[in-house]
């Protein structure tokens, strides 16, 4: 690592968005999402599945009370992943081993939704959340309503398949983001009380256990960097240091051998700073891997770092669908093989696009890589956003690359793909991850340090960096124009990403180029125009990918296009589009020249050229796919 | 029906092989797979997974002398689909509930064999099975090892989920075929006395039941065939009357309302009558359709063979791979939905395509349909033969279109592909299904009536049919050539079908063509020399199956041809064979005229033209396949 090149983002509370695109997005976080997912939680959403997570919440503050009065507290089974009406005692606790993390996350949410926009209420909605979650904390500082409520003596007896370690972490991001946001420390001294816990818990000498779904790695991390309190960071690097060592601990607490596979499902198979290759449930992948590049930044550790490049390489090189989608088998939600990329099978997580954005931030704070920026805006422009509907009302967990509605409906292989966006799910990551990713959106624009500002994302906002103020005026995401105004306090480098997919570009201002970043020197007041060609494209993916062979996809600037039933008509793969499409946009909708076969009579028959009709073919972007009822989707198109 | 077109297969006893091609797959099955069977089923083959099956013939047998000397016998449970040594005391049942099926199997093979070329060691061996089976035979008939052994309180309890019907119309067919080849009434006598009690226990005001795995239908059906005991035709009428009406007997034995799939998977969703769309476990369907035709054609019963008309109709024209294979995902190893034939996630049962094989023969023997005989036959050639190995000594039970072994290995969703064929399987049923049909392959080559004698198959043999001698001497396999010597008894019809792969033929006697055969009339000694054009071909599959567009199969007469890694090196999707490949033939090796990719560098890029070099893509018979270690397979080509 060069020192040199580390940077920081600028904070959310130090951002203004004003981009009309992105407006509209976080616009509907705010107004839509964020009211229907508190309803959610409280289970009020008529014909959702049940959350449970308040109730939870409420739950466990009783058990907590009752210790406190040194009252008997009855003891329920904690030994399934879901509990239900079914299988639970009404007083036990209910739904999935993580269904606190939804709370934190809608927490979360709110937290960077009041950053850009203060609202009393919500405010006030949100603080007797938390007075519920504070409430359910034990004496000692432990916070998980499963174990809470249904068994003390359970607490931390089975990290790899129950959360209490992934719960924590999202506590503590939630906590983290609701300080910053309102100054507030309840919720910020609840996690470090239980960050104690778990510092004092484990270590060497202590518990040698680690979570089995990551992310308190990169919540120690957040917790370090405000408090300072280097045990936190300590416990991070510790999580990251005895994850996959031999013998595997999931196996000493079991007192076996292993029997199963390793551990690659929660990327215990080996020790982080051996595994080159993305393997495993892929939300757990990524949210380990940001929490690996933390905690390399911040120790100085090259072979951590040199660890996080072979994955974020193969990860960009190999497993990621041109949507930004990974994890692309539902079968552990799993990274596949390389090159392996179906589009009707996908599975690409909402939620994993999501946790990729993390990991490249953090990427990007240790040294900039056009490419890694390159492929976060690919997830963020279509994965990402392809998670909502354009109501905020309903949710894609699995963004597919094809559908077939009648395929979901009979064929059990790809149940998992769904022809329209569900309601809340009982198992929610998706949608409150999203809404905080969308709601933090602005924290993914510029990394800083005491020489530079990099513009990595354009997004139109005001900005106050250590060193600068900055003004984006975007139309990016329409026609790729952004006007960046600079008032540095000194002399500094202004370094913008020039994305991949323009072949074009002009910068009113002179620069150097390296890298795929133009620099500019910057010692004034200065507006710098830039324009990126958003002329729409033919990309091929590569050949190693087998599904793929003589299809394209269109991508017009950072958005890839599918075509739609709805425009297209049914049978999508009997289209073919032109080599020379002469592309015509109408909004952002793409017109290209292209043909359709005419419909086979016989299952088998000798081949001929095909009849063909010359049709316009209609795209749109992805991320608006599947907002029209049940129909058939295809992003690549035969050529 | 027309009575009028009514006919009947020529039995083997009647028929001598002399087929150069088929000689060599009959010869295996005796030389190489009845012994090799034979030593599974006593699980002395070192590396397989144990069989147990004749273990648990002498277990019942066992079990049935303590009976009758009044001697306490205990009670295992039998409420599992699969027993180990793990899970089953030493002393009860083992394997899978179906077991005694594989030594069913077993003798039918060998009695088809003994039909072909006497053995008096083998006859020797297959005599002490018998003994061990007809040893487990209760006193009232009953007989199936689990039961027997492990609770005869059991029996009849769960038709659904155990095999006790399917076990009994295994035995019942290799019953009878083991009479036909050698006179011996020993099986043939257990099985009708397995047969009465079957018809004393079922029926209208007795158990209003049905065999979850069908297959009693059709033995019963030969039963009455060799008996003419009207009683079990009504049997095999009363199960498939009974089937699928509603309530449910499977829900009336539970005590429930339905709330699972309404049984689509076995078949018993609706009545048999009213099922106009292939659906379910590939096997049963298939079975069932063959009990329904052999029911039809001897009730003349019009509705339920206009049922068969359109279910062969739907496998054919809907469900059915280039390859014969049926049955296209493994979940449930079902049908799926029309025109959803997947290439590398296929299924393709073996034993489906043996069983569509039989349906095909029983629909013939009620009119004849060049369609049906033709489907058959592509069956046969490719994905029947497919199932074994060249040396005989290991098998396939999945027989995709496309394979990779990476993904094989990596891939849970195509853990079913095996790359490679597999010794004996713990649940083996398609090596002795392969057996008995190879065996009796004679079979599939002739029906007949008082009127006209058909060919259906082109295979070379001897035969006696009720009005004429016949001797085709064939090198149809190799060159589409047959002659045809006849000498009838009195005038008759011979009717040849036409294959409708071909599109040139020749005869050397003039005839009337329609619907796929040609008719002669011949009154006096003949010999027709018929030439069928094997020109290879590029095939199309219907652009309704959305893997295949763009692409083409390679046919040559009744095989379809395959690419293989071995031959073409790694990534086969990187071939485009030529529109005009100029084919050249080498044996059976077809090599064809076509393009490499250049392998791409990046994951994604901008299309243009494919750097390509031309190369000569070498094609074997898909049969042939996975004959040479582990590699990639294509049967489908961009072109």
């Amino acid at each position: 690592m060069d020192k040199q090149k580390f940077s920081k983002h600028v904070e959310l509370k130090k951002i203004k968005i004003t981009d009309p695109f992105w407006l509209g997005e976080t616009e509907l976080v705010r107004k839509e999402v964020i009211p229907y997912q508190y309803e959610a939680l409280h289970d009020r959403i008529e014909g959702a599945d049940k959350s449970y997570a308040i109730e939870n919440f409420i739950k466990a503050g009783r058990v907590v009370s009752a210790l406190k009065n040194g009252e008997e507290v009855p003891v329920y089974p904690a030994d399934k992943w879901c509990y239900d009406d079914n299988n639970a005692h009404p007083d036990a606790f209910h739904g999935w081993v993580f269904q606190d993390s939804d709370v934190y996350k809608w927490l979360e949410a709110v937290a960077f939704s009041l950053s850009d926009c203060p609202d009393a209420e919500l405010e006030a909605k949100a603080d007797r959340v938390i007075d519920l979650v504070c409430g359910a904390q034990l004496e000692n500082g432990y916070l998980d309503t499963l174990y809470v409520i249904n068994n003390r003596s359970g607490i931390f007896s089975n990290l790899k398949d129950f959360h209490e370690l992934y719960c924590f972490g999202h506590l503590s991001e939630a906590a983290v983001a609701y300080y910053k946001a309102t100054g507030k420390r309840k919720l910020f001294d609840a996690a470090c009380r239980f960050a104690d816990l778990i510092c004092d818990t484990f270590g060497e000498d202590k518990i040698k256990g680690y979570g089995g779904h990551e992310i308190a790695e990169m919540a120690l991390v957040k917790l370090f960097d405000v408090t300072e309190n280097k045990k936190y960071l300590d416990a991070a690097e510790f999580f990251i240091n005895e994850r996959g060592k031999k013998p595997y601990y999931y196996d000493t607490v079991l007192g076996r051998e292993t029997v199963y596979d390793n551990y690659h499902y929660n990327q215990a198979h080996c020790e982080p700073r051996k595994q080159h290759e993305a393997v495993g449930h892929a939300v757990r992948g990524v949210y380990l891997y940001s929490g690996m590049a933390d905690v390399a930044k911040r120790c100085g550790d090259d072979e951590l770092y040199s660890a996080c490049k072979k994955l974020v390489e193969n990860i960009i090189d190999k497993k990621m669908y041109i949507t930004g989608g990974i994890g692309s088998t539902v079968d552990g939600e799993a990274f596949s093989f390389d090159y392996d990329l179906p589009n009707d099978l996908a599975y690409a997580e909402t939620c994993a696009s999501i946790g990729f954005v993390f990991f490249a931030r953090r990427m990007l704070e240790i040294a900039p890589d056009a490419d890694i920026a390159d492929a976060a805006e690919r997830a963020i422009y279509n994965t990402v956003l392809s998670g909502m509907a354009q109501d905020g009302k309903s949710f894609f967990y699995v963004n597919p690359l094809e559908v077939l509605p009648e395929a979901s409906h009979k064929d059990s292989r790809k149940r998992h793909v769904k022809p329209v966006r569900q309601k809340w799910f009982g198992c929610a990551c998706c949608p409150p991850n999203l809404a905080r990713l969308i709601s933090s959106i602005g924290e993914y624009c510029f990394t800083e340090n005491d020489e530079a500002l990099f513009v990595h994302q354009f997004i139109g906002c005001e900005a106050k960096a250590e060193n600068a103020d900055i003004k984006i005026s975007s139309t990016y995401a329409e026609n790729g124009r952004v006007t960046i105004e600079i008032r540095p306090e000194k002399e500094i480098t202004l370094a913008v990403r020039i994305p991949k997919w323009c072949g074009k570009y002009t910068f009113s201002l002179p620069c150097e180029v390296k890298d795929g970043y133009a620099y500019f020197r910057i010692s004034d007041e200065a507006t710098l125009e830039a324009e990126f060609d958003m002329q729409a494209k033919l990309i091929k993916c590569s050949n190693r990918v087998r599904e793929n062979t003589g299809k394209v996809a269109v991508v017009r600037g950072p958005f890839v296009y599918c075509a739609e039933e709805a425009d297209n008509g049914k049978n999508l793969q009997m289209l073919r589009i032109s080599k020379e499409p002469d592309f015509r946009c109408d909004g952002d909708t793409v017109i290209a020249d292209g043909f359709r076969e005419k419909e086979d009579g016989a299952l088998y028959s000798e081949w001929s050229e095909a009849e063909e009709t010359p049709v316009q073919i209609k795209l749109i972007p992805y991320y608006k796919w599947g907002n029209r009822g049940e129909n058939e989707m295809c992003v690549y198109i035969r050529i």
